[in-house]
């Protein structure tokens, strides 16, 4: 950390935040510039919380020189982590698809989408029993009736599944039926949640906020690998912006930072990223140019039909065209499909 | 509801969707335009859901007309509604400040806190026992052990309580204690917290999130009273931008557009809204003449020693100044303080 | 300025960077914390280009520490800056109302929205002679015609003109007829205009671009004064954000930042800065509670007709009530109107 | 174009916007639903202005219903449009990739960069005279001598040139020298410079603005064709969000979305759009893979000492890597580099 003094400190309150450092067990650093004294506090090891010396007098401002995350930091962790769920690893060469409709609605929809992902190369099913919607009078999904068929056409399938977890508490009972846990764009700071998932036994996928920024997940990531699940895979669903065409706007660069700035596999959910099922294949092939692990796609039987984000929904055939067109882009950049 | 077709539909394309719309139990409405048909949907008086329509062949978008949420609109509910908490009531002529430190640290600190709200002219003590905290290593608040503080800081000072609750299995615990259950901008939209908050028998805070349209807080909004607690207090308390030198930006505008769009009370907490205590009284000041029924204030006696958010709380002498301040500001606008 | 090394930054490194830092005159500050190395640079007066120094080997990143303005800054220069125009003084106690029609349609036209300016207490007549529109198919603006229609009604009405000017080589011509020369939020980084009103013996009222952060603006502002025209009146009027309810949301906070941060007047634009007249006048309020030295008003005299940004406009009762409704708050605040 | 009417709108009131419709030429259309009264407007070819019928008495808002666009429009002109340039089509089936410094310093500095730009296979010299600079002390580009330089080294290599032009008087000096124009992302809304370079004999390259939907780009390319001239390249080039890890955060879907709307060419800027290098080639993967026309790259023979935008710059080496690696990327969606 850095510490600018506002022009015009006095001696004395130099002093006093120096003092307030080794109070703290680190070393302060003088420079006295034509402007500003600024001080540089050599840390312990220990993160320092800033904002108690940005209101000591004549502190204009703390400046942050460390990353605050760790444990989610390539530079502790050097290798890429991979993770496993029956025998596929997240963030190796292969690219792992996960597909399938938002909302589970029947067995008979959630068969037909799974066959449609296993046939057209997808390796995980993707659907939602707990459904967070904007309104109180949308579909809120099928509650543990909607888990249950995720576990039935898993085994008439053998696709593993991941669905959406929303409480803490549920923890326990999704942990039950689902292979990865999935942490939503609106809980990703639900500290509650994170703290549940990061000591459960299972995978998680943790979708980037629609307001955060990539410190910002890789923070969350760091609150469930500090609680022990060091499987954590992070998905980029776009943001929020001032553009209106799209229902968000995916950001592309936060593929390769995100690779750069930490180990954890990064997957990129098109769907939500665009809102519209047009842009789905070119942006997924944007997604593995750029460096993906992999990709969360939704696949609908009869997207016109779907209780919920059917705009966004590809048909089987298009997703089966949308898995041809990949191959090539993923032998481009040395993965496999 | 309004249905564009494209350019060149067909006739066939514009009866499947007249067809859908009837179906549905609506009336379609049809105009022919050089350019475009476009489709009116007259409703039964329930909500319709636009996007299986959306994904019909031949047609480009719609769009709503009607807002989406209704308990929470002043066209279903013309006279303001008043908040009752302890003979105060939130929503009134009178001005309601609920001040007090982001954390509740010691009794020390909370009750010498109180005591400054109190003599300052403050009406409701705010205080976090569970704190959200954007890193896992960060103070997270004392947890029940907070809640007690800020009972026995009640029965001596007089003051209600507001606190947030973080999650759902908490509100009964929270609820024996608090007389204003709070739900933080992180959780606007968590669903579960919603609905839990919306059975329990007490006011409720209810901040924006900071990425959330003014739709979205009503929404949340409606999520609540639809569950029968229909004392909502809506809390702006500034939005994500590109803008850096404040922490949030806060819009001043939503105060006047929600009180004309709703009958429930606002607030504005410009602690967050700026992150700066230097802006917390002319942004204090902005708020009451721009039409708040209250606000929402970070004191805490000793700001540079604060374990959260000391660099937006207001020393107690700052914070009996600007009530002070706020006072001819309150009789501009035909309000007491 | 502080260079922060990465992580196994090696002496060669450390010791190049310290080289190019004493090459370009300043002295190096060397702090060795367990993680980084951190170099402080002491310079000599002139701004130092941060980029060539990010861009060497081992360099993480750079860090400013001093704002890069200073012509524009309050510690440069402590006393507010007066803009006298007419005998009237903008950024002194008395707050200066300019008001009138986007656009200068006619003669009666203009002559109507002035006489309800002056009968309602404004101080100056704006009004738009060329129009930036989005639009290429939207009514331009009178050109010239339009500067003799504003020059005619100061003749009859005696109130000073603020009108917009946006080619640098129009800055002559706008200036023979203009008493205040406007940058529109469009152009607030078109340097070849900053670079012309910079020269020009006329006050400038320079708008906030609607994505510009309030840095960029004090830049804007700099740009200007580093010409030679010190006479520059700052105007907030709304930022471009995800918030679509409202056309811009207006940033109340820069109001009292940027009294803070420097010497020149604040106005606000609560029209653009909401897009909706009903929002035009608590809005106003607020603006003047938080510190603002005027305001920036539509007034048309039939804004149902009005041909640009009619729903923003206010009629003329409409203003003059909203002047009386200013009353007490400017008085609560110390001021004059 | 659809006007909502209030709840409670009067019969009168309903008459009176019906009426006025009728008077702009256009026919009334009226649908009675329960709670609102909707009347949609059917045109007569020209497009209408929302506002005036907005601020009628009853009216509640109004909705767009065709695209404010007509040249532009993929509607108007189904096919591709192709811009060619010495032989070259920009818009067909071979990329396009233009890279450069970003500004011109010298003779050698540049004659360096081309012969990289060339021997690395790219097709334009792209290298600013006139530079747009935030602050005022910072190098503003070689002006006039720049071009000179430009037209110097086109001389000596063949490669055609891109240049920024920044004021409308500037457009006959810049045509003699470039063989396309630049409009920078500050100047898209600057209408006279659109004006200016709509009657010039040359391409224009358009950058989207940092703070501009993609509907503003769209209008501001329809101003320069409504002026004349068809030959518009439409770049995306990242806007800007809250995330501070980047410069811009690129939005990647506007490529396939332009394409689906425009007929126009789309070329993509990455070192804008990131600010680093590190990120350009995967960003460059990502674009070519979502149907981009072309790039537009920063390349710097010495980027430690380039006098701007050194970051986002790529060493020859670099540059020439990159553009190996596009080429499986370009083959996979059918293109040739």
């Amino acid at each position: 950390m850095i510490v600018v003094m506002k022009q015009g400190a006095t001696r004395a309150q130099v002093a006093n935040v120096t003092a307030r450092i080794e109070q703290l067990g680190c070393r302060a650093h003088l420079s006295e510039g034509e402007e500003r004294t600024i001080i540089g506090v050599i840390g312990n090891g220990r993160p320092i919380d800033r904002e108690p010396i940005e209101r000591m007098d004549g502190v204009e401002r703390t400046v942050p020189i460390l990353r605050p995350f760790k444990l989610a930091s390539r530079d502790f962790h050097p290798q890429d982590t991979l993770v496993s769920i029956n025998g596929l690893a997240i963030g190796g060469r292969q690219l792992i698809v996960m597909a399938g409709p938002c909302a589970v609605e029947s067995r008979e929809q959630l068969l037909e989408a799974a066959r449609a992902v296993k046939s057209g190369g997808g390796h995980v099913l993707r659907g939602g029993a707990f459904k967070p919607r904007t309104s109180p009078y949308s579909f809120q999904g099928l509650g543990e009736e909607g888990l249950r068929l995720l576990a039935a056409v898993r085994e008439e399938t053998g696709l593993p599944i991941v669905t959406e977890v929303m409480e803490p508490q549920m923890v326990p009972l999704v942990t039950t039926y689902a292979d990865i846990l999935q942490i939503g764009a609106r809980n990703m700071q639900n500290y509650a949640l994170l703290h549940a998932v990061g000591e459960a036994q299972r995978p998680v996928l943790l979708k980037r906020g629609m307001m955060s920024t990539i410190e910002e997940l890789l923070m969350a990531a760091e609150y469930i690998l500090s609680h022990g699940n060091d499987r954590v895979i992070l998905c980029e669903r776009g943001i929020r912006t001032f553009e209106q065409y799209t229902r968000n706007t995916l950001d592309i660069s936060a593929v390769p930072l995100l690779k750069q700035l930490s180990h954890l596999p990064v997957v990129v959910d098109p769907s939500h990223g665009t809102g519209k099922w047009e842009l789905v294949e070119p942006v997924s092939r944007a997604a593995v140019a750029a460096g993906a692990d992999g990709l969360l796609i939704e696949v609908h039987p009869h997207p016109e039909q779907a209780l919920s984000d059917g705009a966004q929904s590809l048909k089987p055939t298009r997703f089966a065209d949308m898995m041809r067109g990949l191959q090539p882009i993923a032998e481009a950049v040395g993965r496999t499909l």
